[in-house]
């Protein structure tokens, strides 16, 4: 199989940026969707549940902030703010490493993971709607 | 350490949790590598190249604000703030339709048609490398 070379217009649109649109638009619709029923329903933001759906599926007591960054796709000032806000509302703790002092420590409360176990359903819900 | 529980309930990961997190992942990874790049190597940023290229894309002499608003997956806010970053570097003009004075239109200048016609392959070329 060939691939067709490049003579047309290298800035008008193509099937990869109708596809990047596509993905702009399904994250776009299910943000905003996920964002309004886990505030509607359970008072939790997206960023702050997906932080708690990391930490419960790690199954690990704790979470290096550093590694959930990466992990979770957040800026480390977004991180950093959503992860204040799941502590000022008792979902999680911070604990700073004896070990490596610079390293901080994400840890689930109990009244986090069961605000998890009533949220998650919601999550899942709300993906089935607008990912399917 | 703490032995995973073992309830498979609806809070557990799901395959449609999956392809969330892969679209999530997909979606920052991409956005990253374009903004570095259209920063670097032609000074504009993400949204604003974004919205250059759906004003190209139409063909349209302007756009109506609240349309682009839609089309392009950001909020008020924040096209507010590209529109007004485009506009301080001469890529748009902003104008009040003259029947609708709530409606605000966003017009392409020539010189948003060069920047646009410069960027755009760089835009496709890192869609080309992230989404393939």
């Amino acid at each position: 199989m060939s691939k067709p070379t490049a003579s047309v217009d290298r800035s008008a649109p193509t099937e990869l940026v109708a596809q990047w649109r596509d993905l702009l638009a399904r994250h776009a619709v299910t943000s905003c969707a996920l964002e309004k029923e886990l505030q509607g329903r359970h008072s939790i933001g997206l960023s702050e549940f997906e932080t708690l759906d990391r930490l419960v599926d790690a199954g690990a007591e704790s979470y290096k902030m550093s590694d959930l960054a990466g992990d979770i796709h957040l800026s480390q000032s977004a991180l950093s703010r959503a992860v204040a806000r799941l502590e000022r509302d008792g979902l999680v703790n911070r604990s700073l490493c004896t070990e490596d002092r610079r390293a901080i420590f994400v840890c689930l409360t109990e009244k986090g993971r069961e605000l998890h176990r009533a949220a998650a359903p919601t999550h899942r819900e709300v993906l089935e709607q607008s990912l399917r």
